[in-house]
């Protein structure tokens, strides 16, 4: 496998486009050619968010998300040891083709690192869950700006009083992602995001945010703030941090994740959801 | 044609109900037998706004319905002076099978009537335009609860800052119909009224009711003020009275509507639309 020796996680001048081809962009990841956040990256293709769990928690956490399918929609489930994910990409490592990821042991972030072959380990079980980078290009592409898109942003995130059903060690709030829209517009991303179910559909909240619990919209709990016009309605919908919430507060010993923004990006395209 | 000699005006106590066909509805309407509003009556058939018009404006309304597809959906248009409308009905006459008329004389309502045959002219051109009834009947049998339903109230409309786009003599507001509607109820509404586009699909507008130029959402400007409480969103849907009253705004000489709320009841199911 190819290396950079000297500087291992400095990216070359590899140019990676919303044209680029999944496996190029998961072979510049392996290659150590491309380290940066994957938004608007391959953008017709699924980018997923990643929960590598020991098997010993797998069955809970494959129930957790089939019983909480809005926040957790599982794409793909690894064989334990397995670094492939059926139906997500040929020629996938889930071991290098991420370009960032983060080390977790008993509930706290231990290391970032971009290649995990220091840590795989043979009882490790890879889940796959949609992202709302997927449903974000569904409404670009329909003409609904996004404000944390335009300023170049990190989408603000919110944990709510909306509890997932629990399962085993997992539990936990509903965390949610905002985008502030014109009602003409928000009448339109619900009918845009009702159609991906498979990617958290349609919004879950429209208007006061107090009534989900969020005392303060601009204190995000991840993620970036933006504003929210006088001629605006903020638009909550169900969030992948949600899968990764639950299994911080379960504080296993040990468990990996992508870097927030840093996603796998799949063969599977948008079109297909 | 039977007839109510006495009273030719007071029903007689013939048991109209959700489960009654269509043509019973309009038989019952035509020989006086029911002369009642028709919200919930043959429940799941298409009822539609009605509008009459001397056949030298016809053309000008036909055209500013294509124009203003979402308020003001056509369902059917007759030949000068037949009472029928094609698709709409078997055995159905347009002067006597509605339950209550409205004659407009240059713009300013003469009378109501339960009978047009007396008014009947050759040229007059009769179009039937969706309703609300359609998607509410949608709404309700998802589980959606609508307050002015609940309380037996006309629903509330009010006029709006949305021009049509005028054709002829024929112009004016948009006007809409409001519901008061938790969020998670909202965003289930949009997606079910979405798939009836020829009953006004999806709502134009969610929230602050003064973006859309009503000043007091308590003074609706047609029926009924209904509450809405602090975890609600007003939700607003295009309305069939805003051709109503573009013609009206129009004043011509003579012209017929519906009475508001006592509408034909038509052949077609709401599963058809």
């Amino acid at each position: 496998m190819p290396e950079t020796p000297t500087m291992p996680h400095a990216p070359r001048s590899i140019s990676l486009t919303a044209d680029s081809t999944a496996l190029e962009v998961r072979l510049a990841a392996r290659h150590g050619d491309f380290t940066g956040h994957t938004s608007g990256v391959a953008s017709a293709h699924v980018q997923v968010n990643l929960a590598i769990l020991p098997a010993a928690l797998a069955d809970d956490f494959r129930r957790f998300c089939e019983l909480n399918p809005v926040p957790c929609p599982l794409l793909g489930v690894s064989e334990p040891g397995s670094p492939a994910i059926p139906g997500l990409g040929q020629d996938l490592d889930i071991r290098t083709d991420v370009p960032r990821y983060h080390i977790w042991r008993n509930g706290e972030r231990v290391s970032e690192v971009t290649d995990l072959r220091a840590y795989w380990r043979d009882d490790l079980v890879t889940f796959a869950l949609g992202c709302s980078f997927s449903f974000e290009h569904a409404l670009l592409a329909e003409g609904i700006p996004l404000r944390h898109v335009s300023e170049g942003r990190n989408v603000a995130m919110y944990r709510t009083n909306i509890p997932t059903k629990p399962v085993g060690v997992f539990s936990g709030p509903t965390v949610v992602s905002m985008r502030p829209l014109k009602a003409a517009d928000a009448i339109r991303a619900v009918q845009i995001t009702a159609r991906t179910p498979q990617v958290h559909g349609a919004p879950i909240h429209i208007g006061d945010p107090a009534l989900i619990g969020i005392s303060d919209i601009n204190q995000p709990d991840y993620g970036d703030a933006v504003a929210v016009h006088d001629d605006e309605l903020p638009v909550f919908w169900a969030c992948g941090v949600t899968p990764q919430a639950a299994i911080v507060a379960a504080r296993p010993a040990f468990c990996i994740t992508h870097a927030p923004g840093y996603m796998l990006v799949t063969d599977k395209l948008n079109s297909e959801l």
